[in-house]
């Protein structure tokens, strides 16, 4: 048995207390983090130095009573690697001025081969790895193809995803040609981030959420099960956790991808969802993260409601349902962390 | 019995076809929408001119076999005849210049009497049922009070909904004061809008599904339900459907809410979701919109797939689960229409 409470309650092994980290933990909210951003403000840049990006991934452990650690990096790793120009406006996020429509682009991409561009990413595991000294586990992750292929095919975020719902519509062939490359490669990231150190892996399904039920499963979840088994292939031994944002209604789909736990994001019932997938996997989750913006005690009742639903089986990653936002306090995320162990122990 | 289709299938009473509108019915896909528009750029002037808002309330009923129109009009329309002035800004959609945040801005709304400078809806909704003379059922609607409270907090928008969310948890009284005042003057309008003509009432509440379960229940059905129980009141025989867009976690407690049908997105399987609210309640929906982006053949197949898994029960009406999109063609929309019509027939 591991000797980590995260690693362990992913395996749904016993744990003395509830382990938690937070999405976007080393992230905005943080002075310390705005401070290290301004040593590289073009966002790629930045991450693509591994100095930096080790830096950052500890800040939060430096602060808080934290669980785990996740390596710092950003979804699109991969098309940036692939060769799409990649812009980060401010107030619009993640832009490809050059978006994916056609076959002629898709077939560009399939030429290249993206891992050796990603070196720095493995660079930074090293590092944080060292730094870690086995102390504090430390995830890997990826982003999701069906999600990854969105932004490739939107160019941005979108409300309507109108431009790559139009390819999955009209040109189903197209777009699923796109999905498989990303898996492969997105395949190949993660068994290199393990090589490199890292002791569990995450996939973040950002736009899940916006299928219907039969294109959930046909363009997203069939393409993270194939990534799940290409991992457990070279990496038996790796906890891996799917995330879908608004995946509540398919938790039964996703218990049986081959995952080892689903993060839930706080639209969800966690004793439901507990419930629905049984002893399948354990679960991720699922604070509102707007509960930050309560009072101390407001947040305390909050974590302990999620605990009480959740119950004392093993198979629990306290988390948030989604990201922190940067308008947070790292005095209640203090609070949050810490009401975390205080009730789990109890 | 209702001579309308429409309105039978509301009351799970047995139809010769499957009933069919679709949100924004009334929109910018249609060119003689476009054109109608420039006649007043403004859209809140454009929707308190009577003669307009039937105009275009009307027009989708020229080119489609409808079996419903909807008063042209917008779910903000309360909080601006409570003087709370509202910009329409191209590409952000409706903007509070001046949001509400406090018990101050809320004490200020509460001695208005917003439902007098409603009227230009009520002249609407008159020259419509007089242009219709019976041959079609008119649907009037509202905003949900958590919908039109998160514009008004928020200001806009919102991918977070930060601030709703903060008053939610860090002042939750103020918020239910904001969420009871908006709840009675939306009874107040919709029995309003039945007088004036309406057949049948729709409650749209666009932003229930950012919420958990719990703050769900509390923030947004609740007031849903007491005014379902207000309106029922006054005018029994009225159908009234809720529409909560990423609901479909929470249909059982929609169920129960005392209204006649439930609105679906088009995540949510509407097999699934017949049989988990059972004959309680009849259902609107639930095509992807982006349906309409594919090709005639596909769209068809579709809507057979839609009417092929609600089955051959009463109380379906078929929709999208969420309005059309600008750059969606009218022919489009001819085949959807036409395709219910003739698979539902058979």
């Amino acid at each position: 048995m591991s000797k980590h409470n995260y690693i362990r309650a992913l395996l749904k092994q016993p744990v003395e207390r509830t382990p938690v980290w937070v999405m976007r933990q080393a992230g905005r909210y943080l002075p310390e983090y705005r401070k290290a951003r301004k040593k590289a403000p073009n966002f790629m840049e930045f991450c693509k130095q591994p100095e930096l990006a080790c830096e950052v991934t500890l800040q939060p452990l430096q602060r808080f009573d934290l669980d785990a650690a996740i390596i710092f990096s950003d979804i699109l790793t991969i098309p940036d690697a692939l060769g799409m120009p990649l812009e980060f406006i401010s107030g619009q996020g993640p832009v490809f001025p050059e978006p994916l429509r056609d076959e002629k682009s898709l077939v560009a991409l399939q030429e290249r081969e993206p891992l050796g561009d990603l070196q720095y990413v493995m660079d930074a595991i090293k590092l944080v790895k060292h730094e870690l000294a086995d102390k504090t586990p430390l995830i890997g992750f990826a982003g999701s193809p069906w999600t990854i292929g969105c932004y490739m095919v939107e160019g941005s975020g979108s409300k309507t995803f109108s431009q790559v719902k139009r390819l999955l519509y009209r040109e189903p062939t197209l777009l699923h040609a796109l999905l498989s490359l990303l898996s492969k490669h997105i395949t190949q990231y993660l068994l290199a981030q393990v090589k490199a150190g890292a002791d569990s892996l995450m996939v973040f399904d950002t736009w899940g959420g916006v299928l219907s039920g039969p294109c959930y499963q046909a363009f997203s979840l069939d393409y993270m099960s194939e990534i799940v088994a290409g991992v457990k292939q070279e990496a038996p031994h790796i906890p891996i956790t799917l995330f879908t944002k608004g995946g509540g209604q398919w938790l039964e789909a996703m218990a049986v991808s081959g995952c080892d736990a689903l993060g839930l994001d706080w639209t969800t019932d966690i004793a439901n969802a507990r419930h629905r997938v049984g002893n399948r996997v354990a679960l991720q989750g699922n604070l509102d993260p707007c509960v930050l913006y309560s009072s101390p005690e407001g947040i305390r009742q909050e974590v302990k409601n999620i605990l009480d639903q959740f119950g004392s089986h093993p198979g629990h990653v306290f988390n948030l349902g989604h990201g922190m936002y940067p308008d947070m306090s790292p005095e209640h995320m203090q609070v949050l962390v810490d009401a975390v162990h205080e009730f789990s122990q109890s």
